[in-house]
């Protein structure tokens, strides 16, 4: 029975495809662009989202919705905005459709709107529209909102979970009434973002700030949680912009301020997406399969029953119900996969792929020996524990692994995270290793669109603790203070 | 002080409107026949889909997500499906927009789309061609997916909640071996919705089936609850369609049964959408503002401090936060509001617009007698407790209400369903009262789209617990064998 993975060795891109779509996590559309994301992805996907929105609600934010279209004047009005937006937009231009002569149907081309309609890419032009009504005088401030929606960028390449049309995501939109204020909330959001992907995705990252040419279009500031993928790739997993005055500029909104005086709102702007979702693949799946940090599985403990017949299967059930009813006391979720359908190495096999961390497996032999086999699905390791000792263990065994999975990533990362001053030695090791690179850089978009286009390694970040140290660019030899990220990325 | 609310008896839309407005709920967006849902109507919201996705799970469904768009010809399959949706969709035809020579962006020609894509007013089509890729044999049957996700349908005339061009929504989509299973599916969902709008949302429904004319675009029955709203119309609440093998056979979805021979796969489609938050508010509420069961009250219950100065704010606060802590711990949801800003009484105000449940007030007086005053929102009850007796009042208190408000919209309905046999009486009564009537109909769509012309009133079901009586048309004459619900309706 192959499980019908490639072998990460072999070619990443096809084991992660594979791991995607074996475990039922999402596959292509047949709407150009677009994924389905199915049961047990989305699964996945609600733990996050839950975890996330309790972390923003934590922080004082509420959720709310606004509108899937954005006029295009609307989008016009930022500049930089619309330019970074404006070349990948899925566009309505018409409201009906009507009978044609074959029977089929086809646009009317009576029913054209007036104003073409965006569908959102992102939505602050829509939302800072409506804080102009909402906002007066200091007293409205600050706004703390949240939305969970779908945004459309149009790509032509996709590749599931990492870049396609449609995505799920959150965005959080807030508006203060001082700059200070404004930028402590876009520090605050970004440490939200690395303390869940650390705390429940078990992935650790580098906290920092993205140059000019890799913020976002709109934003004086963009920052950024970086992870390692175990290709020795980059993944973006969050970011959060601090947008000055821009949006308030652009769209009018005031506030009077104790005096009365008239000042323009500051505001941020932050999101992740189900990109996430790739990342956590990537980070830490295996030849197996997937392999999910106890903290976000969906199953946290599977339990397969070994037997020949009725008999054997209801007194191995028996001990099974005992379990399940203690583990699901503790808040631990449990399936129990009692199919006699499917033989126990196809469920072993499996669950395997779906990462499910904990598997008990319990045969006629642990009903007279009164034991259990409990198999962890980082290490694989096995161990017949006696049945009373079960759930402790159990309730032991989901941190430790929690913990094990962080550091066994973490660890990754460190090994392939490089000092460099080379440049010659800095392509020679993208090429062999890849990883993050600490090097110098002059600070010119010139410098770093030349790397870029040589060896297709950005700028992934400027990190937040980035250390004063005089040095010289790798590439143009020019005077530097500090050491800045290199990688190539997804 | 003003609260700003239009008298119900005086204007019912307007006493609507204003609720919907002055209680933070909802806002018309400037993107034409779009709301915005602002953070307080999208926090009942929340409360809402928490409680059906637990009723969805509980009975073995699970979510995923499909993309937003859907190809032409996909709608174009099912023939009843495209005549129902291709006069009311929203329309892509292109992905990019250009620079024009005035530094604005207009739609680039260039950037055509080959097919048109149409943002889903539903998601059958989209769902029934995935299905029909996961579908192979009766193995894989039965599917019970749910998706929460945003659907356009073209509207022009726009109500908040209750009729928008974008509305939020979950779709269940199932898929089963044979058409008693899809039957059993479809009555299922049917009774989760209503024993949601009773339990939750204390909004006593009637469940029937829809006649020919009324049913959804592709459905071979579609069931519904009908709720009554206190200016006497109906509110179509819910619906859950029997698809019978119509959505499979436009897709070629067949399965192997246990034989090896393929059968066509039975299919059912269920919803409720952000239109629920119209019918909560319009079944309950008064002069006053929004009137909330507790089971979906966000905030159950408010504490307003009395207090002249920061000595007497502190010994009410104690007080406060000892009964918050305790309330806490029986999870209930309760807000302190000691802002200094607003006197007491614009408190009151406040909390009655929006519908608290329970409010406390304590005052210098109360800390004096160990006492706190509890005020209810849905008779205006006051009452001074000792404080030792506060918590337990509040938490009989709670399903007290819950109950009270159930039963006084009950009464409402009860009083307002009445029997008719005469049409001119008929006529008479649906314009002095309005209400549910129950007359005989005799089974035509010819008599049911007169009356509908005539008085602007349709059958809002044939309920699923009609009794067989024998009877005349009340329109016709023509005989009948059961009384049908007949209304004016939202």
């Amino acid at each position: 029975m192959g499980k019908g993975i490639t072998k990460k060795s072999e070619d990443y891109s096809l084991w992660y495809n594979d791991i995607v779509k074996r475990a039922d996590l999402a596959e292509h559309s047949p709407v150009r662009g677009c994924m389905i994301i199915k049961p047990y992805g989305y699964s996945i996907w609600e733990k996050m989202q839950q975890n996330l929105d309790k972390m923003f609600k934590d922080t004082g934010h509420t959720n709310a919705y606004f509108p899937l279209f954005v006029p295009k004047s609307y989008l016009s009005k930022e500049a930089a905005h619309v330019e970074g937006f404006a070349k990948e937009c899925a566009i309505v231009t018409h409201y009906r459709l009507k009978s044609d002569e074959k029977g089929g149907v086809v646009v009317d081309p009576e029913a054209k709107l007036e104003e073409e309609l965006i569908i959102r890419p992102t939505s602050e032009t829509v939302i800072w529209s409506s804080y102009k009504n909402w906002i007066q005088s200091y007293r409205d401030l600050p706004i703390l909102i949240n939305q969970w929606a779908n945004v459309v960028r149009w790509e032509m390449r996709t590749r599931l979970f990492l870049r396609t049309a449609e995505f799920l995501w959150q965005e959080g939109h807030t508006a203060h009434a001082t700059e200070k204020e404004a930028v402590e909330e876009t520090m605050q959001m970004l440490d939200v973002y690395a303390e869940f992907a650390e705390k429940y995705m078990a992935m650790p990252v580098i906290k920092g700030k993205k140059t000019e040419s890799e913020k976002f279009p709109g934003a004086v500031d963009t920052y950024c949680i970086e992870a390692l993928m175990q290709d020795g790739k980059a993944l973006q997993s969050g970011t959060s912009h601090f947008l000055g005055q821009n949006f308030a500029r652009a769209f009018d909104v005031k506030y009077a301020d104790k005096e009365g005086k008239l000042e323009l709102v500051w505001g941020t702007s932050w999101g992740v997406s189900t990109r996430l979702m790739g990342a956590l693949i990537m980070a830490h799946s295996d030849d197996d399969g997937l392999v999910l940090p106890p903290n976000l599985a969906p199953i946290q403990v599977v339990i397969v029953p070994i037997f020949k017949d009725e008999e054997q299967l209801k007194s191995v059930s028996e001990i099974a119900h005992q379990l399940i009813a203690t583990l699901k006391e503790k808040d631990i979720s449990v399936k129990y996969d009692d199919r006699d359908t499917q033989k126990p190495g196809w469920k072993f096999a499996e669950y395997e792929l779906k990462g499910v961390p904990v598997r008990i497996a319990i045969g006629p032999k642990d009903v007279e020996n009164n034991t259990v086999e409990i198999a962890r699905r980082d290490t694989k390791e096995k161990e017949i524990v006696p049945l009373e000792q079960a759930v402790e263990k159990i309730e032991g065994l989901l941190p430790e692994m929690q913990k094990n999975i962080y550091q066994k990533a973490l660890d990754f990362r460190e090994g392939l995270t490089q000092k460099v001053d080379d440049y010659e030695d800095f392509k020679r090791k993208l090429d062999s290793t890849g990883g993050f690179f600490l090097a110098h850089w002059d600070g010119t978009a010139e410098t770093e669109n030349k790397i870029k286009e040589e060896t297709k390694a950005t700028i992934r970040c400027i990190p937040i603790d980035q250390e004063k140290e005089e040095g010289k660019c790798m590439y143009s030899g020019k005077p530097s203070r500090g050491r800045v990220i290199f990688a190539r990325a997804y």
